[in-house]
Order: C-alpha cells, then structure tokens, then sequence
C-alpha cells in the first residue's frame, strides 16, 4: 500500500483506459481501488453518482460519504440502494468541520471546484486521513474544452459557466492546479494524471453521453443567469451552445480533460 | 497486420506512454513500429528529427523520407548518418507530386499544419499507399495550449502564432481536425489518439525540454513578426513569454495536446 499504491498498478492502468474507456465514469474510476477492509471518506459526495460506482468497484471497502446538502444525501441513499450496496454510510457533514476520525482514505470527486477555499479543505481532510493514507482528487478543468468545428460563441457560453461558478466562490478551471494544491496542502508524493475525453464519431455512446448530455447541457443549465447577467445576449448564447452540438456531428470533435490526484500523507506531517 | 495493427498492441501501448514518457520524442514515437522489410515512406521529413527516432526504433525497415527543402534534407541526412543509420534514403520531392511508387506504410510529422490543402496532400499520399497499408499523421494543436497561473497575455501571444501560421496558409490548431481530415480523404478503420503532455515539476526534464525550450521557445520565435503586424506590443508579449515561463516554475503547470492519427488504405478504395 501507501507509495506502492500511488505510483503502480494504478499509475499504469489509469492511462490504458483512455481509449477504451466507453463512459466517463469509467474513464474516471476504473482505476480506483482500495485494499479490502478499507475506511474510506467520501467528501462531498452530492447525489451520489461517484459513490455508486465507488461502492460496486470496491465491495470489501467501507465508505462514509458525506454532504453538506441533506437533499442530495437523499438522493444519493437512494442511488446507492437502488443498486443493491451496503457498504456506504452517510452523514450531513460540512467538510470544514469534520469530526477528528480516521480514515485510511480519502475520496474527492467534483467538490473544489465549488469552494472558495479548495487548500484549507484539502488541509482539513488531511487532518481525518491516517498517516500512510491516500488522497485521491477528481476535478474537471472547463478551460481545456475545445472542439472541432471551432465557434467563438461557443467558447463564450462555457466561460459564462466559469464566471458565474468564480462569482459564486468556485473555480471551474481548478482541475490544471491540483499539483500545486496537493502540495501545498502539504501532502507528499503527489501525482496528477490527465483523463482526457477525446470524442469523435467513431464512439457514438460518448459522442451522445458526454459532447450532447454531458457538456452541452450543463452549458445551457446556465442559460437564464448567463442572459440576466447580461453576460451574453440569448441569441449568441443559443448560437453558442448549436455549436456544441455541432461537434457533436459525423464528422465533428469534442475534448475535455479531468484531473485525478492522488497524494499521501506521509508519516512526518 | 492492416486492421490488426491499426487496433491492436499499437492503441493498448501508446496510452500507457503518457505518465511514463520522459520526453515528447518518446511520447509521440515509441508506439510506432512497422513490420520487418516494410517500405515506409515519410512525407516531409524537414531537419529528420523525427526520423532519427523512427530509423532507430525500426531498424529493419526501410525508409524514403522526403522534403521540398534541400536545405531541411542536407541537415535530415547529416543527422541520420551521425546517428550511424544506414535504413533511410532521402529524396528532394514535393508531396503533391509524388511519382507512382508503392508504399506499405506512410508516416507524417507536422506537416498538414503547414498546407493549405492539407485534405489533397493525405489524398496524394493515399494514392501512393498499398492497399491495406497505413497512413500514421502526427499534429499538434496549439488551441490545446493551457496552463497555470493562467495569463491573459500569454494566450494572446501562443495566439500570435496562430494567426501568422494561418496567414502563411496553415492552420496550427488542425491536431483536432485529424479524425475529420483522414475520413474526408477516403481512409477506412480512423483512430485517433489524444497524446497529451501534462507537465508539473514532478518531471522537471520535461519542464525544461518541453515547456521552456519547445513551447515557450517556439512561440518566442515569432516575437519579430507578431510586433510588427501589429498583434502585440512588444511589452506585452514579452509580459506573455514570461508568463509561459511562469508555468514552469515549481507550483506551475502546463498542458499541451499532440494527435495521432492511424487510418488504412482500404482495399476497395
């Protein structure tokens, strides 16, 4: 385990999945495992679409997965019971207040991104995290979205998403800087590995998945305040996101990169 | 091989080179292997740095790489023979008027970003590929250029580039355009690869070699012409160029995507 663990099998199998990887989920978590008779956190577990891929790949691990939201900690029960698991605990719990336990890992899917303060969290976390222990982060990075047939309007509709997620405290761009976070939140042996999702017609799943369900919906979630913004007219904006889809035509592409970090907490720290 | 090379081992060891390459030469090339005897034309060779590589790692096959500068070809020729290679033969030719010789395999580096029809060149180079041979077309896209802390003025400066290329009838941003370009020239069974270089100072050789002295370097390079077009302002570029080199400091990171394309000539074509 520990350094083992952080700079082998993982390591290596990680990249393999880049061109077989049939969803994101896959693409993502594959790769995470955790040594049977594990306690792992899960923090800022939201509806639970990380948590149940978590749980079936990793049976023999206990999982508490907490929010701050008791509305997506509904949700995310009632995810994790439709799929028949039970190794997952939740709890409401705030992430800057958690109570002094010990965790052998530590799982972060999709959560810096929406705080202001992502390294005091990361500090916090290491805090719960047993010396040997694993930190494992997840980020998207909106900033390396680019695509093929290039449309300025398009670029300007992800950035209304980056700048009402900065005017509401995140960093939607945070996925590029976990590498310095990592470290500066003082943990050791720190490896960052790139996921990217490349799509072209020739994976018409993903194509329909990611490009259109994915990333082309979650830029028009944010239609109405973009517009009462005054961020972008309704016109250019609706242009921006037919752009999107656009990519995701026969002979068009789309590409996006996550971030997964995994990090140690030594023994002297 | 054909079908069997193009997804085969070929696909299943490149991804696993991204954590592992040491250098981009590595990243890019490693996977590329042709079967013992193979004929493999290279079209537009330039100064043969990547030629170097591919003679080496595929000693039994013969290479004819050629180029419209002679001045490019006298330095491609004086690297290969100090390299101790005898597998390459060069020939001064323009890939458009390529005579009507047969080639089991066709290798191109860089090249298409600097056509301005790049969809006749991969045609003329089909014309000349075996039925059942493989066209192997690597580009980079400049578009895929990200980095941290993120600088306003160094994006414009890496767009500097980008402009004068497309003035001179290129197109630096055409890496993502692979998949489109090989299908619309009437190649069958399209692959493309994303090759992403993530660099964080976990690889300080990488920093230096591909951060500072490829990326920032090259786009240094058109520090003269971007000024006196008029794109930049001298202070303001310069501002850019450190800010790139800000990236490869301890807490920085930078991202850049090459493609790999592999596609067959098809035996009905």
């Amino acid at each position: 385990m520990s350094r083992a663990y952080v700079h082998g099998y993982d390591e290596r199998e990680s990249v393999r999945l880049q061109d077989q990887a049939s969803s994101v989920l896959e693409l993502l978590h594959a790769d995470t495992r955790y040594p049977p008779g594990s306690a792992v956190l899960e923090a800022g577990c939201g509806t639970g679409a990380q948590t149940v891929t978590l749980a079936r790949n990793n049976p023999e691990v206990r999982f508490t997965s907490i929010d701050i939201s008791a509305a997506s900690l509904a949700e995310a029960k009632a995810r994790v019971q439709a799929a028949g698991l039970t190794n997952v605990t939740f709890r409401q719990q705030d992430v800057f207040k958690l109570p002094s336990e010990s965790f052998d890992h530590v799982f972060v899917c999709f959560l810096l991104e929406h705080l202001a303060r992502p390294l005091e969290a990361l500090r916090a976390l290491k805090a719960v995290l047993k010396p040997g222990g694993t930190i494992t982060v997840f980020e998207g990075d909106h900033g390396s979205t680019y695509f093929h047939p290039d449309n300025a309007l398009a670029h300007r509709a992800v950035q209304c998403l980056v700048d009402l997620q900065k005017q509401a405290g995140g960093n939607a761009n945070i996925g590029r800087q976990l590498y310095p976070l990592l470290r500066e939140a003082g943990y050791g042996a720190v490896r960052v590995s790139p996921r990217m999702v490349y799509v072209d017609a020739s994976k018409p799943k993903l194509v329909d998945s990611f490009t259109r369900k994915t990333f082309a919906a979650m830029i028009d979630g944010v239609r109405e305040p973009a517009i009462q913004a005054g961020m972008m007219s309704a016109a250019d904006f609706d242009a921006g996101i037919r752009a999107l889809h656009r990519a995701a035509e026969d002979d068009g592409v789309f590409c996006y990169t996550f971030f997964k970090g995994v990090a140690l907490r030594e023994t002297k720290s």
